[in-house]
């Protein structure tokens, strides 16, 4: 349990890609996804309970979930949950959060990482987390956690590193969601990892690199702090935010920083970004299909089932679909067409008497 | 508006082809089918108001489905709704309505009709009617009603005919769903009609064809009749169903009859006697799909989709199936796959807890 561990949970995300059973009143990491019997977040959160003390978990969202974190994680108290007036991107989360934890404790390393993510083998994430952590700290250095590939996805980001260190390696390139022929080189080169989106970082180290890289975000902060973990700190978060630019903290800072490094995730992981991840990972009945309902099933493969308890669903001559039924929407799709959903939503929206759905 | 002419609506089939949309508690014929505001069974009943008093007009049902019949048909008295006691198919059907009908009135002429059918151009149709029950007035003739067809349907019974008189022509085979190749065979030689399940007769015709073709179920009638249209009649109907035997009034008379006489139906007909005849009939959106639900659809071809307004179906990539939602069973599959309907309600009734779906 180390007291100067401080971690940001980001559960700012809309889930688009998974509409209609993520909802703008319930995204993703407020579900119980994978149907353990805890929300992503829940999860999440749960996993660092071993590493740091409750009160340093920082949870980032948008207001209009605040009372989902509140509910989902209710040790958590009112200050450790940081509101977002309006979606800027990782950036701006991270240098909110930082800037807090800064002012908390100047000496803390700080953990950033998605909410709304799969990880088992929690005992081995755990160890990494904390052996990264004492390469954090005190240190001028950004790590990331990178992911051994599987697989030449070319829905992740990959990193590059120089072999030569045994924990954390220095990080040559990031390359955003490569063409499949490159993701397969990468693959073969053996030096590439997925970027899982997880960070660590002392927090002076990340200030730092927000005032070197992006200094008119930090410029905003700095004007703030001295409202910072007070009863202003909302108004102030109010007039800041809009002044915040929107950008990822990838390519904010971690791909112009000569000072990041790695370190491999030997954990399982997945991002949970798409129904076929969903379906990956899910235990599958005889024709792989991954199903979660009161479902009868003919002639039906590779096929994602979703519904309530109460419902019976009958499914028969499909092939690789998503067939669900998600309170009041019903949707029928091939589930490996992620950027499909965002069309239904967007089309959806166009509509009259749609925010029912949505 | 002829006194002597009586109508017997069957009404007691369960409508398995269209489970889960047609269930137990509530079969076909008590559906709003093509969403005319009416259901199947009142649509038939006010078909016949121009021609007989509506006390004329009987409906036999299964007793479980009498409250529907009282439900819908609110102007009928109790003793013009026959309960059923157990399915015996309709001859047994028919002799309970003929008996009850003879004791009313020897001389009428009954026409007995399905009441899950669609019939447009009423006008054609009640034409039709009229003249035949003119031709079957005092006379010992059985006469059907034939659909000139359209198309070499195998789902259907096929009439020829000797096509020597105007109106009502001799009947000279009756063949029950023919393989592809003999149904085209009879559409080409032109003198061969699809068999509707309408028939108009005296009822003294159909009475003597009992006593000659069924003589063991008309004994079962003739021990009762004195009870019926008394406050007997419902124990006297309890004892005497379980000794009816089970048949069709096709293969228990019509087939063996020498007095059996066709005439053509120039209205339009369908059976309705799958999700395939619905979709022909329905109005159809540019991709040929008929859709009566808030659908959003993409890709997608040639499907039924239904669903109750207050939600929102979203289809993508399914070309000949239908996608339904009926209370709390949601359905995907094969459109034309008549067959598997069956199947899918065997298969739900051999699980536990599964008659809220049946």
């Amino acid at each position: 349990m180390n007291k100067n561990l401080f971690v940001v949970l980001m559960a700012g995300g809309v889930g688009v890609r998974f509409w209609p059973y993520s909802r703008n009143s319930k995204p993703k990491q407020f579900l119980d996804v994978l149907g353990t019997g805890k929300t992503l977040l829940q999860s999440t959160c749960d996993r660092f309970l071993p590493l740091c003390p409750i009160e340093n978990i920082y949870v980032v969202t948008h207001e209009e979930h605040e009372h989902l974190v509140r509910m989902q994680l209710p040790t958590l108290k009112p200050e450790q949950i940081l509101s977002e007036p309006m979606r800027k991107n990782t950036a701006a989360c991270i240098a909110y959060a930082s800037y807090k934890i800064a002012l908390k404790n100047p000496d803390a390393v700080v953990v950033v990482t998605p909410s709304d993510h799969l990880i088992m083998k929690e005992d081995e994430f755990q160890n990494i987390i904390r052996t990264s952590s004492e390469h954090a700290k005190g240190q001028d250095k950004l790590i990331t956690v990178g992911i051994p590939p599987t697989r030449p996805e070319t829905g992740y980001g990959y990193i590059q590193y120089l072999p030569e260190k045994p924990f954390i390696k220095k990080v040559k390139t990031f390359t955003e969601k490569p063409e499949l022929s490159l993701a397969k080189k990468f693959i073969e080169s053996g030096d590439f990892v997925w970027n899982s989106g997880i960070f660590i970082w002392g927090v002076q180290a990340i200030l730092d690199a927000f005032h070197k890289f992006l200094p008119e975000m930090s410029e905003v902060f700095d004007d703030i702090k001295s409202k910072l973990n007070t009863p202003e700190e909302r108004d102030v978060i109010h007039s800041a935010y809009p002044q915040c630019k929107s950008i990822s903290i990838d390519y904010g800072i971690m791909e112009k920083a000569q000072n990041v490094y790695v370190c491999l995730g030997t954990f399982t992981w997945s991002d949970l970004g798409s129904w076929a991840s969903i379906h990956e990972i899910s235990d599958k009945d005889d024709n792989n299909n991954a199903i979660r309902a009161n479902a009868q099933m003919y002639d039906t493969r590779n096929s994602i089932i979703r519904g309530s308890a109460d419902k019976l669903i009958v499914v028969q001559g499909l092939n690789g679909y998503l067939v669900g039924e998600f309170g009041n929407v019903i949707i029928v799709c091939e589930k490996d067409k992620e950027e499909q959903f965002r069309r239904f939503v967007a089309d959806l929206k166009a509509k009259p008497n749609s925010t029912d759905f949505v």
